[in-house]
Formats: C-alpha cells, structure tokens, sequence
C-alpha cells in the first residue's frame, strides 16, 4: 500500500507534539511551519542577525529527529547566563546554518540531514516577514510577540490580521499540500501559531484545492484575551475562514476532562477548557471526532529547557492524538458510506 | 602491524594544522589540548557561563572529524552581530554539552561522536585554571589573553609561569603519553598554548617515563616580545626545561624560505624567521629534521571564520608535516642505527 502523505500545518509546541506521535507511523510527513514568530530567543536573533525565526522550525526538526537523545536535548539546551542568555542553542543552530548556506531554507534542509530527521520541515514562507493585527477601535499590534500579550483582542475585535511585507508560499509548501492523503491543521496558539500559516499567499488557495482530507486538532483550552469565548465551533468556523471556504472535514475534540484542580488552576489565568454545544447549529459540514487525546501524565520536562517546564500541564497526549489521526486518515478510504461520526 | 599510537600536545591553529594532516594516516591520534585559553569568545564563555574554555578543544575535534563539510564549517562559524558577535558556533555547542552532560570532559565526548572524530580529543585537565606569569621587574600577569598581549616579557625575562589554582593532569592524557609510540609537541604559541600543557601536574613526568619518541615542531617565527631572540635551540630548550628533562629526541625545523616579500612583511611585525645555528653547542641531545614543511600554497580560508582570514599567511603545510613526524615515527625502529641526522 502506498504510504499516505500528511501535510502537518501549525508551529510552536503545538506541532512538536503532533510531530512526535506521527512519526511513529510508516507515514511520509511534510511539517509546514509558521515564520510569524518575533519573541524571545527568536525575536532578538531576527533583530541582531537579521535571520529568519528559527523558534517554530526548531521544534518540529527535534520532533521529527531519529537522532540521539543527546542531540535533541542540545537542540532544545537554553543558555542561562550572560549575553546568551534564552537563546535556545537550536535556534543558533539554524541562524549559522542559514548564514552558512545563504538562505534559511537551505540551512533547514541541512539541519535535517545532522538531525537525521525524518519526513521534512517547510518554512511556509522564505521570505521576512512580520505578523499585524489590527483591532476595531483603531489599534493596529505589530508583531507576533505583541499580539500574544495583548488580552483586549477579543473584548475589542480584530478587523484584520495580516502579514507585512505580504509573504508568497514556499513552492515546495504548496507541493506538499497539494499532494497529500491528509493535511492536520493544528493544535497552537490560534493567531500566533496557526492562523499566521493561512495568510501566507498561496496556502488557503491550495489547501482549498487539495484532494486531501483536511483535519484541525483544535486546542485544549481558550487562550486569555483572544479566544476566550470560542467553543469548538467558532475555533472551526475561524478556520474555515481564514481557509476561504468550509474546508475542513474532521474537527478533532478532546472529551477527557482534566483534573478538578487542574482546571481551577487554569480557570485562574482566565484559560477555559473548550466546549463542544451539540445543539448549536453547524455553518461548516465538518464532522466532530470525540476523542480521549489527553495526557495523562505528568510531564516530563527536558532539563535542557527550563523554559518549558513552565508551561502548560493541560496538554495533548501526542500518542493518542497520532492513533485519532492515523484512524481518520483510514476513514477516508471509507468516507462515502460513513453518515456521521458525531 | 600495530597501529601507531599518536600523542599531539598543544592547542589552538597549530593542532588544527597538524591533526589535519596526520588523520589521513591509519595511526591512533590522542591530541592532548592546552585549557589555559582565556581570550575571545572563549574568555566570555567562561566568564558569563562558568565554562570550561572551548576553543582549542573546538579545533582540535573539527581536525579530526569526518563528518560532512558543512558541519565542520558550523563548527567555525563566527556570529557577526548583535550580543553573539565573535562567539563561535562551535564554542557555543561545546559549552552546551558540558552543560547538559554535566562535565566538559563529558561534553567532548559527545561532541566527538557527532562529529564523528577520528581519534580522541582529550582535555589536559578537566579543572578551572588560569595561566600566571610573573616577571623579574616583579610584574604579575593574569591569564593567557594578558600575556599574550604583553610583548615586554622577553626584555624584563620569566620568573616564573604556573598554573592557578594549580591543575592535575586528566588520567586519560597521562594514560595515551605512557601508551604512546610518538609523542608531538607543538607547533603553537610557545608559552600562551605549549607550555601550558607542560604546566598541568602529571604531563611532564609522563613525558619524562614514557617510552615514546618526543617530537617538538619548532613554529616558523618568532613571536613579538616574547620570542624573539629565541633560535631553533632555544626552544628547544625551553621545551626540555619545562619537561624537566633533555627528553626531546627529535626537532623539526622548516629549512624553506617564504618569499621576501612575506618575511618582510613579518619583520614589520617583529615575527622574524627562525634561525638554526649549526655550529652553536647544543645542550639536549636531540636530533634536528631539517625539512621543507612550509605551505606553499595561498591560504584559502574558511568564509565561516573571518577571523582566521587575519592571520599567518607564513604557514606549516599540514601533509608535508605529516609526512615527516611519520618518517619520524618510522625512524624510531631504527633509532639506535642512525648516528646524526643533522
């Protein structure tokens, strides 16, 4: 049987989970990646070395790498002192290689072959580009960086978001998609990490074109400030918004809920599980996979990252999250007879 | 036959030279590096991130490694903006191994299986130390950045040189000198990279026991202020003093001239040619290889270090010099049938 193509559309450590439970599969496995990324480590490396975001690009080549432990954990290795401090020495990594090999995309086919990774990590874009959102009382937030901190995007609404200088899709990105069984769009922080994909000119148009079975994983929880009143529906609908057309096939749910004390927790920062309203009514014809696709572990974080141990306890369980997807790439061999899922 | 076994001491551009030549040859390379660097890009890691110093170590494995060109170059790349200006790639993934690996000893071993090393590098010592060296005008200088930019210590004379706090040698670099069929001392900064080694507890003693032939390679110029009344039996001398002992058996002096316009170009410098007088008594018993090891050819440099494009274009020729200490190392099993080789 031919090996089904799956195109992953995301960034961040939304896409290093998805990543680490595909590539257990006999899959071929193209990672789009976001190139919106201007904070942190990321974001002084832009501004001193003039380089691409290699943040987002970073985690999904760990994802994929079939090299040794210990290369991965370098890859993921934070300085804690003086003038490297934050800088992730992956993110070095990429920024010399894109130097060395004159072009960003170069350096990421390099960093592959070290890496020893397996399937392939895009850039959506090669070209520099930044990230603006412009809200409904005349603000206009420049840069991903800016627009994640900011908790009056919902309260205020957003009139548009876009990307400036406009940015044109990398050919092999737009190849990929157009060849693929199966296109996974997200889990990630929705402006900042996946939405920045689709305003890349040229990758609705071919994710709207594409024969594959187009799937979104949508997140765990509301993000304070941006998608703090979403439910699963509106998450899929922005989607299918910004994709130009009800495109999505599969909608992922997670129905396993989290501990009490867990979700007070998160409650706190203002971040709420997703809710699924069965009753409301669909504008998409997507249908709704429910599915345990919890961790239910507690996390093991590299020491190499101090950063991430930081973060989030509510998460996906990139295992369970992979067999969900694997299973849904196999209905669609059965797609036709199936009436509904949810 | 058994394969040689092949001690390097040194540190710095002058191992690079010489283990680039020697790995071409199916011999045991142990290359035994200095860890007295302190300047540079090397003097900020340690400082800012209490690391062991990288540099010389970083040379040594790109010598010796067999992995892919554009690694090699990584490992050289220079960062020329922003809060990462000067630091080396190399440097900087040295320092993360050690790191993540909680010792640089342990660090290097990694680093050498990913960059595929032929042969081991092996640190001098493992402990944090420091180059002094006092002068006989009472003047104390700290650190090997310092000294190497003083250029009055020939004029006001050494008391002494020492390490601080003092250093003991790592058990595996007195275990290859005592295992050793040839050991190679220099070329290298004579007291800023050679001696150094010669200043770790346990090296000099394991020189003086060991039954291997001793080379030195005698550099090319003399160095400003600090060499430059030195001939080729003064340093000689040198070497066998702080090895405490007339151990060298051989010494290696380039007979071939550079063209007048370089060797003006370096008297300019005060870096003149060095000279070997034949008739003055020598005090060690070693045996002089006059050779033509000299580089003929114009340097190319790395585009990845545009700092090393700054230096001696007055160069060993890393395969004539081989070829020689190998010749050296064959020589030895007919040591005691040759009466003078000069």
């Amino acid at each position: 049987m031919k090996r089904k193509r799956i195109v992953t559309v995301g960034g961040g450590t939304g896409s290093f989970m998805l990543l680490s439970g595909l590539k257990k599969y006999p899959v071929d496995i193209s990672a789009i990646v976001s190139m919106a990324d201007d904070g942190g480590s990321t974001g002084v490396l832009r501004d001193e070395l003039g380089v691409l975001p290699p943040g987002d690009v970073r985690q999904c080549l760990v994802a994929l790498s079939d090299s040794s432990k210990i290369l991965r954990e370098l890859m993921n290795y934070r300085f804690e002192n003086g003038g490297l401090k934050g800088h992730s020495f992956g993110n070095l990594f990429l920024s010399a290689l894109e130097k060395i090999n004159g072009g960003f995309s170069a350096g990421v086919e390099e960093a592959s072959k070290i890496l020893n990774v397996k399937g392939e990590v895009i850039p959506v874009t090669d070209q520099d580009t930044k990230l603006y959102m412009e809200l409904l009382n005349g603000d206009k937030l420049r840069g991903e960086e800016e627009i994640n901190h900011n908790h009056d995007i919902e309260a205020v609404g957003i009139r548009e978001n876009y990307l400036y200088p406009k940015a044109k899709a990398s050919k092999k990105a737009i190849k990929r998609i157009m060849e693929a069984d199966l296109i996974v769009i997200g889990p990630g922080n929705h402006y900042c990490s996946v939405i920045p994909n689709l305003l890349v000119d040229g990758v609705a148009e071919a994710i709207r074109k594409s024969k594959a079975l187009v799937v979104y994983n949508c997140n765990l929880v509301n993000k304070k400030g941006h998608t703090e009143k979403f439910n699963l529906h509106t998450y899929a609908e922005s989607i299918n918004k910004y994709l130009g057309k009800d495109r999505l096939d599969y909608v992922v749910y997670n129905m396993r809920k989290p501990s009490k004390g867990l979700i007070e927790k998160y409650e706190n920062q203002r971040e709420l599980l997703i809710d699924f309203p069965r009753d409301e009514q669909r504008k998409g014809k997507y249908k709704v996979i429910q599915a345990d696709v919890l961790s239910g572990k507690r996390p093991i974080f590299s020491v190499a990252d101090k950063l991430a141990s930081q973060r989030a306890f509510i998460r996906h369980d990139s295992d369970k999250l992979a067999k969900v997807l694997m299973m849904i790439s196999e209905l669609g061999e059965y797609e036709n007879i199936i009436k509904e899922i949810v």
